[in-house]
């Protein structure tokens, strides 16, 4: 399934280590928004990886998903991205 | 149809200007990230409203529209949101 996912955090270290997390199952697509394509398993360990991390009152985290027919509905206006997140391969 | 709306902006007088314009439309649930509750004439006059503010070489602004299913299915780690963007009225 394809997921948007951005976050709040307004501590650096904490951000760039949810940043770090998040490079090694998608791709940045904003300052604080990631895109992915996760199975069943991906999604739950991640989340539970990041859940590690978070400072539950300061930060928050979303985790958007889209269906298929939706993702090919998503617009960008402005700058156009060099490549989308199937190009990219993940070791997770 | 709901959707999800982010943007990077670099200018500070754009970014504000851009944001102006979607809390007409919608609700800010992180610092560059807006929920909004649009029709088929709401989505295209908001994007309309946007592109004229938008320097297309610099900015990025994102739409991705939600099905109600996966709406269910949005997920959010650490702090928790008071409200809705559906508790919220909008005279657009």
């Amino acid at each position: 399934m394809f997921y948007l996912i951005c976050y709040d955090i307004t501590e650096d270290n904490r951000r760039n280590r949810v940043a770090k997390v998040l490079e090694t199952y998608g791709m940045r697509v904003q300052q604080s928004v990631f895109e992915a394509v996760l199975n069943e398993t991906e999604y739950h360990q991640l989340q539970a990886r990041l859940l590690k991390l978070l400072n539950k009152r300061q930060d928050q985290l979303r985790f958007y998903p889209l269906s298929p027919a939706n993702r090919d509905r998503i617009v960008i206006l402005g700058r156009q991205p060099e490549f989308t997140v199937d190009a990219l391969t993940f070791i997770v």
